[in-house]
């Protein structure tokens, strides 16, 4: 186990730029004081910052950078003017060249991917990158997978999404054999996509050793914990997360107004302060910040780009965590297996198919 | 203005029944006296729950068939062995014959657009019709369309979705000119789905008098109201509706859960118990339960599958406002002129890109 875990951080990333990610990186550090950052980023936005952040300017090198990727451009122009110098590429090439164990960014997702993808590439066996998250469930925590790294899937997609989901379960959570759902807009066999009941028929029929095929879920079984994995597409899975996050927001919102509506709410909100307080922890959609990028040579979290000081924590203890876990190693080869299995089945069932 | 409002009731639809919608369809008559109902049944389930509902069995009329819909058939099925006869055809054909001003059905929604779809017809302009939702804000209420009724849209079905959905939001929330998003995974032009991207462009370059074309929007600007009007395809707006609703259940049990745990936090909660009471009611996904079919020539409400008495009296009462403020009618109006601008723009806007 390494005596200190390196994360290369984008500074540069997200809505609110350095301002709020140094903030975020202190956070960090003291919850985890073996954490060693290399910072990229512009010198003259960073410095100002770090000097009112001594704790974290101790433990961090500074890496120039004028260049930083803009939120709304697409990924090849992203890759046309940020490639070889951009904070988000020097970030990531830190990881690729062994200087950093994880890079973390809350840049332009697109981008992130891109050039995650160019620089790091796919572990062997898998085409397209997903982005798996961590849901908070009545039972715990769900990986939800994919929640925006490529847009549509077809049923060989789905079937991997499966695949890696539950590798990630198995080291995050410890279970041999963790249950995976897709998720579907009803429970039944003949609703839903195309492509979805075609990857449920496969993963029903097909001999998975490593995962329980549970079957369709819905939107609303994600909270609940029914299965350890959801798999779903890029683009059902990003709108879930946001929908949810946004819900959870507006709950907490009515919350605070409720028990300050009334002298007796305000005094029953005194009394009980400290079980609202663990509460708020437990609604807050900042403390499951952080996608993992799953499927390439290398650890990436993308943080989100709205994410305050301390949701950019969460996104970077979970950084920590994959490494401090030697997570990614043993995703991938758990992942390894999985995937030949599941090519195997993929094919076999798909080829009854069509011939 | 009718002096009493109609209602077809298909009490076998759902997963309990009408040993839940019979129920239901009493605590709506508490709040709407001027309901009566035509429940359409099994005369041996339903009488022994009528027995125990007098003030209901009194306002309605039972009418007997063997025949209910099963929640796992295809609409093809369905239509089959239950056109003509089934519980859910009779209450659409209630309707139909003018013997009733709405019917509401928590059976299967696949059988349920098929049956409405065949008997009622769709509107003139519209070919595939939808399902909206009211969905709760952060500044009151908001419409989603498609919740669905069907999988896929192109450009041309998303730009009718905003059409149809602003003559809603128009007629009941009293708005002149409705704004109008467009449900993406990012608000920068370039993310999305190539369809939603298109219908993004028709929307922003054409002339639509009658509402206000936002832009993107994402899954947490629904609850913050960001838009009157959110656009999406079924499959997506299916799985945002359903995860906002497991969202709320669980954070409304974790609340529960965080003020039951110490005598202090007990005590706080008898305290601000009114404050608690008025916040379920809010954080309540029961009582937004019900989604509008829209563009047929006539009134139909889906009640949620697995909807308990009080769910399914909020789909009765969304039900009941449709006609006693004669929303349909009106909403028929705004649509007729929407849909023609719409049709006009987007042929305009979509030959300058095929040409």
């Amino acid at each position: 186990m390494p005596d200190r875990v390196r994360i290369a951080l984008d500074a540069m990333g997200g809505d609110h730029g350095a301002e709020v990610i140094l903030p975020g990186a202190d956070v960090s550090l003291t919850r985890h004081p073996d954490i060693v950052y290399l910072l990229f980023g512009n010198r003259a936005a960073l410095e100002p910052v770090l000097d009112r952040l001594p704790r974290l300017k101790a433990k961090s090198k500074l890496v120039h950078t004028e260049i930083a990727i803009r939120m709304d451009d697409k990924p090849s122009q992203a890759l046309r003017y940020g490639r070889w110098k951009s904070s988000m590429w020097l970030a990531i090439d830190a990881v690729k060249k062994g200087e950093a164990d994880v890079a973390v960014s809350a840049g332009n997702t697109g981008a992130l991917m891109a050039m995650a993808r160019f620089n790091l590439k796919m572990i062997h066996g898998i085409e397209r990158p997903a982005i798996a998250a961590l849901w908070p469930t009545m039972k715990g925590e769900s990986i939800v997978l994919d929640v925006g790294a490529s847009i549509g899937a077809d049923e060989t997609h789905l079937v991997n999404l499966a695949a890696m989901g539950s590798a990630m379960a198995r080291v995050l959570f410890d279970i041999e054999r963790p249950t995976v759902g897709l998720l579907n807009i009803g429970v039944e066999e003949v609703k839903g996509l195309e492509q979805v009941r075609e990857a449920g028929r496969i993963l029903r029929e097909g001999q998975f050793p490593h995962f329980d095929y549970h079957g369709f879920v819905e939107g609303d079984d994600i909270g609940k914990g029914v299965v350890d994995v959801v798999v779903t597409e890029g683009f059902a899975g990003n709108i879930a997360l946001k929908t949810a996050e946004g819900t959870a927001h507006q709950l907490a919102s009515y919350l605070r107004a409720a028990m300050n509506r009334t002298w007796a709410a305000r005094l029953g909100y005194l009394l009980a302060r400290q079980a609202f307080r663990t509460l708020r922890d437990k609604m807050d959609p900042r403390k499951s910040n952080g996608g993992v990028f799953l499927g390439l040579n290398g650890v990436v979290i993308k943080s989100h780009g709205g994410a305050d000081a301390e949701g950019t924590a969460a996104a970077i203890d979970m950084g920590y965590d994959m490494v401090r876990y030697e997570l990614l190693a043993k995703i991938g080869q758990s992942m390894a297996r999985d995937l030949k299995a599941t090519a195997t089945e993929t094919a076999r069932l798909a080829s009854g198919v069509s011939s």
